[in-house]
């Protein structure tokens, strides 16, 4: 009905005479429309795959610009020579909620990052970005990275696993103190008669003459903090840089040391955390982690002691508050006798 | 010597002629001298207690100058009927670091206050002041009292006894956020789906999806807060003072919405009690405290209800946080499995 109707239409129009003219049109009307509706055939069936894509890729995008820029975090994993944890970190971690981004950051000079790999084993739920980097400096996890598009980042080492309750209340409890850095990993420096500082964890003496522990440091390879700090950092002295290049230790301290000396308070809030591990023994690459290097300890020390000199004082400030969330594991907050 | 250097000018000044004159002044000089001597010696000898009293009072108030109004606080104690268990807890409290003065509420109408029971077993490390009560009131407690000169208040129910390392780290918490009620026991209210609100505790449904259980309120009898609520307290409006009036009750729960209405954020940090015990069990009064009635869950419910009635809105605020003493116990940050 609707074909002829459209050549009744082009005959009006065309005000051609008689019925001869009106059969060879409506053959070649009907083949013209045979032949888009193969053609439309043809490319519905070819379509889904790239409609569906982009399907996802307009839902993520929805998704992403109703996030403001404070519900939602970037994480940042440097890497080095484990792959194979960083691969398996990269499934846990990419599905945890309000994460907006992944960005890899590939210490692996000369071999190229698993881009291929990791797009042939999407979808995938955020962006992951794998950043190469043209030499193995420990502070390459602290560029302002272009890509970064959130005020807050989760740094982790590339071998630690943290749960995602973990990693959910410690995301709430920085954005209820954002100018500090939220952390699972707390560390001190104690001060002794000659002046000279040292590094240590809870074996160290505490400090002061009260009850308990403190921390003046939270390790960022386990934390939250405000990606400005980023900026911060690579605004220091050039000294501050030559010394985290010379020892390939200490960004983490640097770090603790800027933050101090900006808020003037203690630098890092300590969240206890429920369920976090540390998966270096897991790795097939038979590299162990930094920290197993002789001297990394007293290294630890060495840069306390020469970030004070290049600040000309110790801004590092400490602190006893331990966070825990209220009721997770059930009935935490009841007595055990 | 002397004696003759004064007899000589007495004759100097008195031109007195002759020996005679010169002996009988000489005797009675001597007699007044003994005399002003032995008197002496009387005092002396009376005068160590008063001086002593003195030197300790003027020691404690060089001590109390020198405390500003933000490192010390004033314990308020409202009592009925608990005088075994009150004398039992000052004896305690008395000696806790950082503690100005303590204010006990009397509210045993027509019972005198036992202050001379309490000088006689002095001294005592702070001044206490015993208040007396012209009604039995629930809010009695929250008076502005012209003895505090603190900007912390602690206030503590008379059968509730929390450890000195408790008190002393709430207190260090309290310094750190003191717009908020910084304390032990943590409670919540509950939205049903019919408007109206139910109070509760733990064992009540956590609001939210997410893990764990969350608080609205700390109740303030055993807590730290700012003074200052005391005067805002006394400022709202005649319903919220009857409806406490009434019920004897939910002062700590008004306390709660007016803060958190105050302040935009959740009314109090929950620190959690390393040992804090209820006496109540030990009293030999024959008197139970408020929460055994029948009646005081629900009017708890109530009070909520009739409260966002009064302010025409809900201003509680939940949180998760709960905060402990790092490393207090002892490695109390370790996990454990």
């Amino acid at each position: 009905m609707k074909t002829q109707g459209l050549v009744r239409m082009c005959c009006h129009i065309c005000k051609l005479p008689g019925r001869v003219m009106g059969i060879r049109v409506l053959r070649f009307s009907l083949v013209v429309i045979l032949v888009l509706l193969l053609v439309a055939g043809a490319l519905t069936a070819l379509l889904p795959s790239v409609k569906e894509d982009k399907m996802l890729m307009l839902r993520r995008e929805i998704k992403s610009q109703g996030k403001s820029t404070m519900d939602s975090f970037t994480l940042i994993m440097q890497t080095y020579n484990r792959t194979d944890l960083l691969l398996k970190l990269l499934n846990h971690y990419q599905a945890v909620p309000n994460l907006h981004k992944v960005i890899v950051v590939w210490n692996n000079i000369g071999e190229k990052a698993p881009d291929e790999l990791w797009n042939s084993l999407g979808p995938h739920p955020i962006p992951v970005i794998f950043k190469q980097q043209t030499a193995n400096r420990m502070r390459n996890r602290l560029q302002v990275f272009p890509e970064l598009e959130t005020n807050a980042v989760l740094m982790v080492d590339d071998d630690t696993l943290i749960s995602t309750p973990d990693l959910v209340f410690a995301f709430s409890v920085w954005q209820q103190f954002p100018d500090q850095i939220v952390g699972f990993v707390p560390r001190k420096h104690v001060s002794t008669l000659s002046g000279i500082y040292s590094y240590g964890s809870f074996e160290m003496q505490a400090p002061g003459s009260g009850n308990g522990d403190q921390y003046s440091m939270v390790l960022i390879g386990a934390s939250f903090f405000n990606s400005k700090y980023l900026e911060f950092f690579q605004r220091q002295p050039a000294a501050v840089h030559a010394l985290i290049d010379d020892t390939q230790n200490c960004d983490d301290i640097a770090m603790n040391f800027i933050i101090a000396k900006h808020i003037g308070k203690t630098s890092g809030i300590f969240v206890k955390p429920v369920n976090m591990d540390n998966l270096e023994k897991e790795t097939n690459s038979g590299y162990s982690g930094m920290w197993h290097r002789a001297e990394h300890a007293l290294q630890r020390s060495y840069c306390i002691n020469k970030l004070v000199n290049i600040y000309d004082s110790m801004p590092l400030k400490y602190s006893n508050i331990m966070i825990s969330q209220f009721g997770f594991p059930y009935a935490n907050y009841k007595r055990k006798i």
